[in-house]
């Protein structure tokens, strides 16, 4: 391929500045090529990359950076190092790199970044799918803001999050880190993860860019058969939303192929779609060793040179971090001919770029940081308040909240273990699991030792009964004698998060089953069968099909889905149970019925649902935006405009009252419903959303300001549209809930959507 | 829309002939739309087809066809009635019909057929997968022509069958009526089904075009999530074969919507491929109600007249079978401007030439027949014969062939009932299990009785143990008593097919857990645990996940997989067990690890199987292809060309022999892997296969003469394509086993598939 043939790519080459433009005059090939790879710098024996122990340590760290180098893989996060230690080391190695460079060019420090800082005594968040239970962006922007305070701090320039893979299906390993199932919700929350983390001055980069979570069966790495419609419509939005609002500086590629095509190859998505269209002018990087994979996992390059001329020709303009076995080959193509040089240079400009805004082309007379807190009382408060409004009620006879202080026995694997607190990217749970000889550097107070501290006046025994995994009950009968012994049983099982078969969730964990792993529904069950009331907390990186606790016969008196909550997770439980906070969060994925079931999306046509031609059940257990608190609250009134321009917006006003007895929280959800269009649309779709809090008896008004584009989908032609005709709309307790309905009618031609369509719903209260 | 916006559109007008341009001229609105209708006389409260109940019974049918009508649906299958009086009625009938018609157009007469003729007293065959296990299109095609003589006795125009969807998920109930996992094998036999039928004179109809065996967690009418290179890849070419190849005369679209857009609304399906690519110049015809679906199942139109205009703009013809509520709103959008009569006339021409090549333009003198054996002793000798050849042996520890006659226990719920021999879409079934007042009018000895008749000095004794469904274990003490006073038990179990609720398998018994329906599995282990040995016969309608059967501490003996045989399956069965017939069918299908684990195909490119990076396993329990016998075989010496261009053929021969002491027959399996594309390409492909009978002892040269369009595949740019490069061969016991490799080098220019490119590989014997 010549560039001549492309015109987005050479038109792209055009905006670099002129300090960029003579830096790539002037540099030698090596010099370049340096600047595309990424190193990662004393690895270890860890396996925390697909593939890892087999494709990075192929080359030796001092010659591969002999002529500078593009990236530094996870300088402080793949084992305990004393952060101010390390950013001694870093200070000195930038010297170094710029010296190597030739041009005084320092590297990019990435790190993992996804729930806090992946290092050692960093604090440690909630995961993504308690922000999309929480359903509040502000405070995943400040969550974003402290994490890159920390890393910019550190001499971290770009952080490897947020997740924007929308939830397809629950088997699959690394929901565990997706915040939501409802692309509106990922979009909107992962621009405020964005936002926050770029003003504190570190890149964002948006995983995986595009189509990861569909992958077939849920399987990790698995080939996705979506079409092009269903991408346009589910996968990409978010991203498109984090591009165009948030102004994400870094794009990473999925893994996967999609009907044939491996994204790391596919310039119809990096180049003309990001760029082209969205006009995006960041840096694409590629999942580590996505460009080897070309070869290795996808088949569609001979070597490594076609591999990296693939890569290079579609937009992946860095991979990561493959050192020598990428940097190698490349020169090897350029010099024989196979690959133009000026794609070297289309690269090597966006990344001069980059660098160039983060003041990685000028000399830098910094100290290390000679101390440094990661855990401060601002990052615990932020962790406890985004803990607290993620936890979803779902069932309650009335046990709780916890009546005055008693005889309570926490039980179950989960109850009194802060690892079962964090998910796969959480560095604490890293060293907590795999590194016990390393202490942990501060307090993740557990379920047990929460509730502690929350009723004092409590009485309170733990056992364990069983382990997450395995099918040993021979601490059954501890379990259910405590249980017998107390008022009140608090249950606290569900997954252990790990990475590539250490764990039950989290990335390269998937599953066939969607029941609890081991025995811990028979545990749970037992207990039950005490006659105890049974408080069920579940601590899960993906949904699980819970009918069984939910609807069964002798289900639970009260279940709390918590996700992962992170280190205040155990305080945010316990303040809950206690009664102290009323829950308010809400299921961002439905509850599965059964893994064979899948895969399933509330976002379904007609057909996607129950119907008399089929003897399955489609419906969740419990559907999306379904969640409980200790107060109720009404829905009324919903109106709205009568008629509304294709191009235009509307206003949606719901009146919201708190009906209950006391203060809570409610997640106003406004649906819709296109209810003919050209092509099949679903049976529902999230338009908008918003926390509130409300007194007991107060009301509010909630205006949504709607702009059409939010029913776009992609027409016949392929172009992003909005039709005219009938819209319904709903504002209830779940999108099951219709409590208060009203219609819009779109009228006049079809709209094409175009960057100057908001892509935001407003919210004002009154 | 105008006619003139789609050249395609107003070349197809053309080629009519003089005698139907005439007729096309001289019709009236009401009587050229009345040959666009189907009607379902006599059609009963039996829930036949989806949603039949709510759609078919709106109008009356003498007010239906007052001005003629285009198809006669099902005159003979509803219900049990004589076909001789069934056929005098129809006679006459048509006379009427040509009157009404105003120019004495008789009616299409229109059948199911897809195990044979859907009538009283007709042949049952062999369902589809077992047609696939025997992977012998000769048989299939003298199976075709027998069903289609006796049609055409009974006038009978049209036959709806075969199906040609291709396996993607066993879930999905309409597995029962599918041949196979591999579109080459779905493709050569029913190409054959097709020619057998239409060479009788019978118009057969492919089913279902295209995409819907993908529906989603195979879920019957669900959404179809597929790409346009896997819609191009896997699921188009069955039907191009049998377009091009078979010369097919009739089309049935797919109910379901395909990324977004619904088959019976897409003229780039039936239009621009079938008619503009493929050359197809028959009549489109919807599955039932499949245009009123477009307003309520698909929600694409508002009303029944925007769903005509939009069926007939995409290239529907015919709506079957709704009379006046496809015919009257149809009226009124013509003339009230909001459809083109052009759009009229195109589907008018199409059927009145499918009309005129029938003879239904034509005066017809003819008398009904007044006797009609419609199973016939060739029948019953094709039917054994392709029941004896379906059958795959799983497992044997040397039980079988069973010894010397002895006491044997025929044990299980479909040891003894004729009814679990058949498929949905077999109407002998429907009158066993649902019309049990009517004789069925000719015998299907069950596997017991079949197993007296062949083992005439055995004592035989038969015991339920269990029904399919459900959960009543209070058979199981006479079962294991049964099988403890026994040399050997036989243990039947499976599905029980029906439709819509009615049955275990079949259209609209969609399953969430592939585990064998009920509480058969655990008859099976307490049978098994009381140490008879057990020959567990499976017949079923999808593959269930049997790894506790195959591979378990306590498995089976033997294990025979049969799905539906017919009305001589229990004879074949009898005959296997007794060692009169070797077992010679392999697996048209993967057998599935869990439901879990779905969707999967053995057509998966690498990163669909099992890799280091996800922690579940993809692989089958038994491999497509597999399936043992009472001899064994050796392959040897494949031998290839070495280079071939990429537009030519290459030839690939191989050794068989039969390395046992019985004779016996294989199914030479040559499967190809394109070892790096330009997208991602499958780990294993069937390129061609040969049943060959041997001698014990005896050898022969099988050569396999390949187009390199056998490996074709939709290229980045929407090509169909063969590019240069290497591809390795090997033809082994089934797709996993790679007993004997070779390797071929495509060379030259990529090559552009065209119509002149041959689909077949042909196979010579020496």
């Amino acid at each position: 391929m010549t560039l001549s043939d492309n015109p987005v790519v050479t038109e792209l080459l055009e905006p670099a500045s002129a300090r960029v433009a003579e830096l790539v005059e002037s540099m030698t090939l090596e010099q370049k090529i340096a600047q595309l790879v990424g190193f990662w710098v004393d690895q270890g024996d860890d396996v925390v990359a697909p593939l890892a122990g087999e494709m990075a340590t192929s080359t030796k760290y001092d010659e591969a950076t002999e002529h500078g180098l593009g990236h530094l893989t996870r300088v402080y996060g793949t084992r305990p190092v004393e952060p101010v230690e390390r950013a001694a080391w870093l200070w000195a190695e930038q010297r170094r790199l710029r010296e190597a460079s030739g041009h005084g060019i320092a590297a990019i420090v990435h790190e993992e970044s996804l729930t806090g800082l992946a290092a050692w005594k960093a604090a440690t968040f909630p995961t993504p799918l308690a922000w999309g239970a929480a359903f509040d962006p502000e405070l995943v922007e400040r969550m974003g803001r402290l994490i890159g305070e920390s890393m910019r701090r550190l001499g971290v320039h770009q952080a490897l999050a947020p997740v924007l893979d929308v939830i397809r299906d629950p088997r699959w390993g690394r929901v565990d880190e997706c915040i939501a199932e409802d692309p509106y919700v990922v979009g909107t929350i992962a621009t405020a993860y964005v936002r926050g983390m770029q003003d504190a001055g570190v890149h964002a980069t948006l995983k995986h860019f595009v189509g990861y979570s569909d992958s077939r069966a849920g399987r990790n790495h698995a080939p996705v058969h979506a079409g092009h419609r269903e991408l346009a419509d589910v996968f990409l939005p978010p991203f498109e939303m984090a591009v165009r609002d948030g102004g994400v500086r870094s794009v990473m590629n999925s893994y996967t192929d999609i009907d044939g095509v491996p994204v790391a190859s596919d310039p119809t998505l990096l180049t003309d779609l990001l760029r082209g269209q969205w006009g995006f002018d960041g840096v694409v990087v590629s999942d580590y060793f996505a460009v080897a994979f070309l070869e290795t996992m996808h088949a569609v390059a001979a070597d490594r040179t076609e591999a990296a001329r693939l890569a290079l020709a579609a937009g992946i303009d860095v991979e990561l971090p493959s050192g020598d076995a990428y940097a190698a080959p490349l020169l090897e193509g350029v010099r024989d001919g196979r690959i133009d040089e000026a794609l070297v240079d289309r690269a090597l400009v966006r990344v001069l770029t980059q660098k160039e805004s983060l003041g990685l082309l000028d000399p830098d007379e910094s100290e290390p940081p000679s101390a440094i807190d990661l855990d401060t009382p601002e990052h615990r408060a932020v962790a406890r308040e985004i803990a607290e409004r993620s936890l979803v009620l779902l069932r309650n006879d009335g046990v709780l909240p916890l009546a005055e202080p008693r005889r309570i026995a926490v039980i179950g694997p989960n109850g009194d273990d802060a690892s079962a607190l964090m998910g796969c990217y959480s560095f604490a749970n890293h060293v907590l699991a795999h590194v016990p000889h390393v202490p942990l550097g501060f307090e993740i107070p557990t379920v047990a030792e929460a509730l502690r501290a929350e009723l004092p006046g409590a009485e309170i025994t733990t056992v364990a009964g069983c382990a997450v995994e395995g099918d040993d009950r021979s601490g059954f009968a501890d379990a259910t004698a405590a249980a017998a012994a107390s008022d009140v049983a608090v249950v606290v099982v569900g997954d252990r998060a790990g990475l590539f078969g250490r764990g039950t969730v989290g990335e390269g964990n998937d599953a066939e089953s969607l029941e609890l792993p081991g025995v811990q529904r028979e545990l749970v069950e037992q207990i039950a069968a005490t006659g105890t009331p049974v408080v069920l907390v579940l601590l899960t990186g993906r949904p699980y099909a819970l009918s069984w606790a939910l609807d069964g016969a002798s289900a639970p008196a009260a279940v709390v889905q918590a996700f992962f909550p992170g280190e205040e997770g155990g305080a945010a439980i316990a303040r809950v149970l206690s009664g102290a906070v009323s829950p308010s969060g809400r299921l961002p994925v439905s509850l599965p019925r059964s893994a064979g079931a899948q895969p399933y999306s509330y976002l379904h046509p007609i057909l996607g649902g129950n119907s008399d031609v089929t003897s399955t059940d489609a419906t969740p257990v419990r559907p999306f935006g379904f969640g409980l608190g200790y107060t109720t609250f009404a829905r009324t009134e919903l109106t709205v405009d009568a008629a509304v321009p294709a191009g235009g917006s509307f206003e949606a006003s719901v009146t919201v009252t708190n009906t209950g007895e006391r203060a809570g929280a409610e997640i106003v959800q406004l649906y819709a419903h296109d209810v003919v269009g050209s092509v099949v649309r679903p049976v529902a779709q999230l338009l908008g959303y918003a926390r509130m809090e409300l007194e007991p008896g107060a009301s509010a008004r909630v205006h949504f300001d709607v702009p059409t584009s939010r029913l776009a989908f992609t027409g016949r032609s392929g172009e992003r549209i909005v039709e005219p005709g009938r819209i319904d709309l709903w504002v209830g307790a779940s999108v099951d809930d219709r409590e208060t309905e009203a219609r819009v009618e779109i009228v006049g031609d079809v709209h094409r959507v175009t960057a100057a369509d908001s892509r935001l719903v407003g919210v004002r209260v009154e």
